[in-house]
């Protein structure tokens, strides 16, 4: 029995994120009914997602209601569930903030998380609290789905700062299945549990058919492993940019015990990323995820992918069911209200509060863990602790890094954002500063971006 | 009326250091008829300090006798109190290690706290728990002040090793009285509070007859501090070789809204340490505690004190009271035993487990912080909080490299030790490696030295 919900889509104009979005609300029965309120900030963007849920619902016959508004609280009134996918200024001011970085020689500043991203880490802190704020206000009872970047750092300060029911989203899990592949055995009778923060998880648990995966690993390693890294150096067109078992992947799991998985494989330490040639090794051809040769394709990947939403969605005379067959994604979002709206309970890996889930993380910072959703709310499985190892060197210095930006944020002292970019070292790269000098220029020009006006006077 | 009790001073050999105890205990009536057991493994220092002992209590008629042995179990037998102030490997050694890392372009390694001082603090560590264990079986009861370094991750790995009655002591503090004089009041009647982590403590109160002390602090940079500055490198003569009031420290005042204290002027951030010329200017002349101008001179001085002491020591023509008058030192050890066997309650700057003195220190990390002492034994004094920025900036770090370094000891985990030169950073300095092939061999040449063998067969 279908109930329907109004979902609010915060930031909708994520072209990629909504179309998927539009196939598993318009696949999802148990929806039927349901009205999804799109909202941007980009009139030219929403009305093509529109269009595009339109017309995808109408040649499906799927029984779900598209609007569009750019008044976030018109959105927000009398929604169930919320989902905010925006990013301030968009891929675009990303890519000017890595150019200012390899500027001021900072080869291994992650764009995203840790004190090296100025921005748009701060510019989205601000509008998810003006998310969660509004929400309080317009439709306080609403779960908020955050699946926009950071979300390790986002959704704890949303947590602490309101009362929202917030739950982060990420993909970066799916990993396993890319590791199970290449070890041979099919990805749909794999178990596993990998708990940690956002972007920072690990197999404590890998499973084939209830045999411990682990042996096999040890055994790809030993007899296979080279000639699989000799085989993407010699055949890069063969693989993805990114490789989840590269030799940083294999050395992380000679360090810690365990592998990391999903964007966890992206870090292990800034001397892995010193320069293009280091990184090609450790991490494969492209030089692994924000390198100068993965993210420029990357980049244009995703424009090409826009471009060509837009072009279906405008085309009247092309059915939109043959350009984007009706597949479900792999994304929980849709699962997740299905949910916690009707009787299909379900376990899925969320970023929540801890509250005692994972050993040594405290209880208002916000882990990644596995969790079963019903109609009754989110109920977190606990799990077991992670290596002390991997605590010290990986988790608490991230949970450290964290705090620090937040009371940087929720301060406005700037000098803590240049103490940050001078001390903090995170497993993703961080800063790792030369000089003073490298430092405080890096930070002034950051400042001084058309973009950041209104950054530069939050942080005095 | 005196409370005989037995003390044993493992490391007795530390001839200023012993002076100074010998001292004290001769002039503590209330200890009276007390036993002190000098041990050391080097009989040639061993003798000298015994020999300094009995002349001195002897002209002074002082009724406290002097054993000697180089037998720790036979000193620790039936002592009620044990004062462990050894150095392992001594001030050589650390001189040593100063040049590999000098060598290896680590400018602002910390000699003995972090995880750059791959050594002593690693057989130090070894030492503190070998007396901690031989005291549980040889004399449970007795109290151990641990008077060597690292006192910080020592005292907590003793204290959660063990079930030793542990304070840790340092004399860090007393530099309170060195900003008192220059801001031209009576350190006598200045009161103060000061806590933290050793090494790391903060005036969080500060006051001259009850008024506070800050808006003076602030007249004095705003009017004499370029002077004092100016003076100091003109005149570096008329100084000591370390300034409490440097640039550094007033720029860290101006970082955190309080002025570190004590050893705590000595850190502040890699930034102060990147060369002599910098050094120079954050610190004064000498370039601040560990440069290539301060060091040398200072271990200089140092064995020329030890050399005077021998020479009095050995020279029974000359009096010992003349070469080193009757007059008590400011250290804290004997007051403490002092307090703790006779009815003299004091209130004291001690290094002991947190148990929620000051907010935001886990229980079983040792931090700094006063104490009343009695025969009941230590009570902590709760301390109001040290700032936010403070805490994430200066104390979480560092008890993050300390758990660090204790898991490394514990597990012998050679990696975690190369992982924490590559990583770490804290407020003395970290290690800010640039390669980690600088890294790398810079862990192989300190653990290839001769006097690291066991060091390295530990740390597989």
């Amino acid at each position: 029995m279908a109930h329907p919900v109004k979902i609010a889509v915060v930031g909708a104009g994520s072209a990629v994120f909504s179309l998927g979005l539009v196939k598993d609300l318009c696949l999802t029965t148990n929806l039927a009914g349901s009205t999804v309120s799109l909202m941007d900030i980009d009139k030219d963007r929403l009305d093509v997602i529109h269009k595009l849920g339109e017309r995808y619902a109408g040649e499906l016959k799927a029984n779900v209601t598209f609007e569009k508004t750019m008044n976030r609280r018109e959105a927000l009134t009398d929604a169930d569930f919320v989902i905010n996918t925006a990013l301030v200024g968009g891929h675009d001011q990303l890519g000017e903030m890595r150019q200012i970085a390899q500027k001021h020689d900072y080869a291994s500043l992650h764009p995203l998380t840790g004190m090296g991203s100025i921005t748009p880490a701060f510019p989205q802190f601000k509008l998810m609290l003006d998310v969660a704020h509004d929400m309080m206000e317009v439709c306080p009872e609403a779960w908020l789905i955050q699946s926009g970047n950071p979300v390790f750092e986002g959704t704890t300060l949303m947590s602490r700062q309101t009362k929202v029911k917030v739950i982060g989203l990420c993909h970066g899990h799916y990993g396993y299945r890319v590791v199970a592949r290449l070890l041979g055995v099919n990805p749909d009778e794999v178990s596993w549990v990998a708990p940690g923060l956002n972007h920072l998880i690990w197999l404590t648990d890998f499973r084939y058919k209830g045999e411990d995966l682990y042996p096999l690993v040890d055994d790809w390693i030993a007899t296979k492993s080279e000639a699989y890294w000799r085989d993407r150096e010699a055949n890069p067109d063969k693989y993805g940019p990114e490789d989840y078992m590269s030799r940083a992947v294999i050395d992380q799991y000679r360090r810690f015990g365990l592998l990391p998985v999903g964007d966890a494989t992206r870090g292990g330490g800034w001397w892995y990323k010193t320069d293009l040639a280091t990184r090609q090794y450790w991490y494969g051809p492209t030089g692994g995820f924000g390198s100068e040769l993965e993210a420029p394709p990357r980049l244009a990947r995703l424009a090409r992918q826009v471009a060509r939403i837009r072009e279906v969605a405008c085309d009247e005379s092309h059915p939109v069911l043959e350009a984007f067959p009706p597949v479900k994604t792999s994304e929980q979002q849709v699962l997740i209200i299905d949910a916690l709206t009707n009787d299909v309970t379900g376990q899925f890996q969320i970023n929540v509060p801890n509250q005692g889930a994972l050993l040594g993380v405290p209880d208002d910072v916000v882990t990644e863990i596995p969790a079963i959703i019903d109609k009754g709310g989110i109920h977190r499985i606990h799990v077991k602790p992670l290596p002390k190892k991997i605590m010290l060197e990986v988790i608490q210095p991230h949970i450290l890094a964290m705090e620090w930006m937040l009371e940087a944020y929720l301060t406005g002292d700037r000098r803590m954002l240049l103490d940050g970019l001078l001390m903090l070292n995170t497993y993703h790269g961080g800063a790792q500063t030369k000089s003073y000098k490298q430092a405080a220029e890096f930070l002034d020009e950051v400042m001084a971006l058309p973009f950041n006006r209104e950054l530069a006077q939050h942080f005095k």
